[in-house]
């Protein structure tokens, strides 16, 4: 049996930071090693000097976690039990509500040829401007009897899309086939209590066909992770912290507002992640502090773009240790290897640093170092559990 | 929550092969390392150079596994939930049909003496051409009403029964007591349904002590693991993947057989193994190839004899390895240390190599070096999501 550490959660003045590099993991090829192992990161090896490191598997062996699941482990929560459709993390990111009895799905504007197969999944990432347009358009254009139909634009090709009315259902199959070639999949109910949003959703593609029919790029919207409003027990119930997010994108604010962090103002980089974190540090207990750019660097296969991004904010780590918090924990919500340009299931380095951590016998951050840190290796989720303990927010458990 | 990997599995062509050295781990003792440690091996060096390492636990902590729940884990079943009866595994290897409501039980060929009590457990290890002529006369000599009796030889002096009738139940305890200097145990219901079965194996038993009364040696024949046929999930159902296995000895045929495997003409040797691996290279994306060797030499307390059957399996490995495979996972299925000459609990060695594996910092392949490897300690039945999803047979989880 497990024992729920929320029943052990008492007060305390200590402060958490969880710095999350995204996709920071990889693994060595023949001739080097991955991106944090070749890094020149000298403050982040002083802290797993003085603390201690190990290794997390997010999910699990072999499981490719996305980005949503990987946060919720890091924030403690079971990636299992809790998971969230695409839509739900677009809806939270964008501040769009999505209240009980709406679905909420993922939305791509795409690519359709003149007999009617996918060309292009993203419509050639249309440019900010241009899918606002097209957001636009569809927004006038369609209106489907006894349902409110909220579009939002998220980033180039993607959309999120609300459906509000009565006797709506998110147990739809995906429309997108995440393939080209082929036509996009009819509306699907998987269960027949969705019969009906399924003739909703074919109604809107039928009419967003009508209103894009002359895009010469966006003419069809595809869609995937149909869900509905969901209520996540908070971090403030399960842990007693005070939380914040600073992150910089969207779909990181979204997840974080969903175990109900308050999200800081939106900084527009490092520099201004710094800034707000020094500027809110008495106001919060725990701080979730995003960096987007390891990842993006992994995604393009850029493996000198992702030893950058490390080291990018390795410069960051001083000011950051300087706040003096109780527990710093350093790490990746997930592997994103350069040589796959995707995520990936590799284990992911984690350093811990603060007054109670202790120290343990390595002194490097990286995968190789990490394989012999004393944090050994362990699911993603029980760093929550070690960082609250090593704030002081933990009480004996039995007498 | 443990994810269903089953749940992500996604098209690939992504190869598989699973290298057995069946009872490959030991344990140092005061002078020497294990028999892997000190067996000279410089393929399966080279791969764990390239490569990761690490140790597995078959079934849990301090649990000496059978060879069936061993497999099971290493097919990636969970060997609690699916427990096999050594009736139902020795059925499957002999290619005997059990039927739904047929009761299988692994027999020994024993010795009485004048009192009835068991002198040798397995006959002085009856040469099969004795024990084939030994089942022909129990073929013959055993006639109970409303039963057919099936009676296979294995191989010495082990056989499978097979009971066929109505209203037959395998909740029965095993008539050999496992030890020598008592009588067998009569047949004994484990709960009231099967007390009918009870009475025909007592009547068996009246009848093959009639029938062997003159035999020197195999006068009697003890039963245990009574089992009933079993429908498990496939490989292809769980894992999209069509296998094949490549075993010499029937058990381990047989187990593969119970998950659906492709059993591959029998080979008589390591040469025809790997013979057999290079024809159906392009015919299945999963191959579990069996090395019996090892075990045989521990179950010995044969020292050497082990270390040689390691460095036998080691010239095969670089012809496996030119094959290309996307996961090659080479390990045991549990420990047989000579120092025993019996199975035990002792964690086994694992070393994975391809080319997303990813390379650690160990460059030997041996208990003492899979301690440090990045593959960590770890239940055996994860084995088999690394391998999926080094293969990329995994789809990411959530969005």
């Amino acid at each position: 049996m497990t024992l729920d550490i929320a029943s052990l959660v008492q007060p305390s003045p200590g402060k958490i930071v969880l710095v999350v590099l995204d996709g920071l993991a990889g693994f060595a090829g023949p001739d080097r090693g991955t991106e944090l192992e070749e890094a020149h990161t000298p403050n982040l090896d002083a802290l797993a000097t003085a603390g201690s490191v190990g290794l997390h598997d997010p999910v699990g062996a072999g499981i490719t976690p996305g980005s949503g699941p990987a946060h919720m482990a890091l924030f403690g929560y079971d990636p299992v039990e809790f998971q969230l459709g695409r839509g739900a993390l677009s809806a939270a990111g964008l501040e769009v509500t999505v209240e009980p009895g709406d679905v909420a799905a993922r939305g791509n504007l795409a690519t359709l040829d003149a007999e009617g197969r996918i060309t292009d999944r993203r419509a050639g990432r249309l440019p900010d401007d241009e899918a606002v347009e097209v957001v636009r358009r569809l927004r006038d254009g369609i209106a489907i009897a006894g349902v409110d139909v909220t579009i939002a634009h998220e980033a180039q090709h993607r959309v999120l899309i609300v459906f509000r009315g009565e006797g709506l259902s998110p147990l739809l199959a995906d429309t997108d086939p995440q393939k080209v070639g082929v036509p996009p999949a009819a509306p699907l109910a998987t269960l027949p209590v969705a019969d009906h949003t399924a003739e909703v959703v074919a109604e809107f593609d039928r009419q967003a066909r009508a209103v894009l029919a002359d895009h010469p790029r966006a003419n069809v919207v595809l869609l995937r992770g149909f869900d509905s409003h969901r209520q996540l027990p908070s971090m403030y119930e399960r842990y007693g912290v005070r939380s914040a997010a600073i992150a910089v994108y969207p779909m990181y604010r979204g997840v974080a507002n969903l175990v109900g962090m308050d999200v800081l103002p939106r900084p527009a980089n490092l520099d201004e992640e710094l800034a707000l974190l020094r500027k809110y540090w008495d106001d919060y207990d725990y701080f979730f502090f995003h960096h987007k750019p390891t990842d993006s660097a992994g995604e393009d296969g850029n493996f000198d773009a992702k030893v950058a991004a490390i080291e990018a904010l390795d410069a960051a780590i001083p000011e950051i240790a300087a706040l003096g918090p109780d527990a710093l924990v350093v790490t990746g919500d997930h592997s994103t290897p350069s040589q796959m340009a995707a995520h990936s299931w590799h284990p992911v380095p984690v350093l811990m640093w603060g007054p109670r951590v202790g120290r343990d016998d390595q002194t490097r951050f990286g995968e190789r170092w990490c394989v012999h840190g004393a944090l050994g290796r362990r699911p993603g989720q029980q760093l929550m559990s070690l960082a609250l303990a090593a704030a002081g927010r933990l009480a004996k458990f039995g007498a």
